[in-house]
């Protein structure tokens, strides 16, 4: 049995280990298969040192060629707060959270580079944002890992690009910076859960992708999942296109999810700001 | 001064933190402030339940709307091995690495769902890209960190994307499916060295995005890196082109590279293989 069979357990529904797996204990890794997203918070401010700390540890993360794309923005404005607050009613946490940060992907700086030593550089390409998408995105997720160390709790918000115009608005966010995720920061008011994961047979592969037991492994991640939290029927979505469904599994929800694109804001406004995507 | 003031200067330079901050011993932050890329391994090989486990725990990273579309591949199999190290000569280590994974943007996983449970999901667009490309990066980013925590070195390898297609063959990466970035994963062989951090005043922002600092951020930062290690004269690019300079620091080196724009053959490959990147 896995000496962390509890949290494998708990994360995946399966200990899938090797029996006496001798592996030492790693309190790190345990926290992390424990963890939780945490959108409801106490009313306590984490200090400007720790968040000063943990913004130097997302930003000792690994940067694609050493090009260092990613830049944080901490929201402090309480009039900023509440005006991104208020472009997502659906979601209170972001203009209550105590802290709340934007990742962004940087495509700007290494131009502004190329120009004071004189090189014409084109960082507008799918290359260039993409690689400031990863950047910002290991950084952000160091700052979540480095933060939940220290007590703290956090809900990364992609949502915001879906009104990316109206964000960049109030951030000034000059051509070839975006922001890939918000992020509301606090100490975590109530105990959470831990979120399941799907089956790693259709997760991990080996040698070649393989996910031929798809529709097995969805079917009995929908039922662990119904098991421990149910979505009730008046959380279903679109029910007037798609019926009221007698098992409502994840599957079920993130199909009818999904059948509904969001987003089209974001293409359009990288577009229009420095990207030509190609 | 800062408790963490060692790290902060080695890792940026300057301590820039508050006197007397307060903050507790964070061992995991600690960590982070002074982890290395590690490129040159021993010869011993992590177990296979180690390797489990630390993707376990990449796997518990959050993922954008709960949709999951990350996707992790070991290459186990020798003859892959040396497949993929042949396309890099200039980077032996992704050949010799005692392990090599792939972490992989997994776009097509949500639309099968969607087909399981009779919905219409159209994931190829720019959001389904990005989505899974964070997805991917958040997945990664834990993963390398957690392995840090377990006494592991590793390097991402972004240059496999610009052998996608010879990748993708070797791997057998069905459409919607693309390599966010390699990972070379073993025991340290060198004690190595911190890699210094632009300064904060361009990478942290307040309220707005301000970059007015840059010219001369990146100046001193240029003179701090070149005092720790400064490259020398057969190893500055593209001499031909751009001559040889008498300073050549972190941001000529960059600026040289960016100039020589890479990734040519992603962006054609996402639009063969299932992407309008629309």
């Amino acid at each position: 049995m896995s000496s962390y069979v509890k949290e494998l357990l708990q994360r995946f529904g399966d200990d899938c280990g090797p029996t006496d797996d001798g592996i030492a204990e790693l309190p790190f890794v345990r926290q992390v298969l424990g963890r939780k997203t945490v959108r409801a918070y106490t009313g306590a401010m984490p200090s400007d040192a720790l968040l000063e700390l943990l913004c130097a540890a997302a930003l000792s993360a690994s940067a694609k060629s050493d090009f260092q794309q990613a830049s944080i923005l901490r929201v402090l404005d309480p009039g900023k707060r509440a005006s991104i607050g208020k472009l997502f009613p659906a979601m209170p946490w972001i203009g209550a959270a105590p802290v709340f940060l934007a990742f962004l992907g940087d495509a700007r700086r290494l131009e502004r580079i190329g120009t004071l030593r004189g090189k014409r550089v084109a960082n507008g390409t799918l290359e260039g944002f993409f690689n400031a998408t990863v950047d910002a995105a290991l950084a952000m997720q160091t700052f979540i890992l480095a933060a939940e160390s220290a007590g703290l709790g956090c809900c990364p918000i992609s949502v915001i690009r879906n009104k990316v115009d109206e964000l960049a608005a109030i951030l000034g966010l000059p051509d070839q910076v975006f922001p890939v995720a918000g992020l509301c920061v606090g100490y975590p008011a109530r105990a959470g859960f831990v979120s399941l994961r799907l089956p790693r047979t259709v997760t991990l592969h080996h040698d070649v992708y393989d996910d031929g037991a798809l529709a097995d492994a969805v079917g009995d991640y929908d039922r662990r999942r119904d098991a421990i939290h149910s979505i009730p029927k008046e959380q279903q979505r679109f029910t007037d296109e798609f019926g009221v469904a007698d098992f409502y599994g994840w599957s079920e929800d993130k199909a009818r999810q999904a059948a509904k694109p969001e987003g089209a804001a974001f293409p359009i406004y990288l577009r229009k700001h420095g990207f030509t995507l190609g």
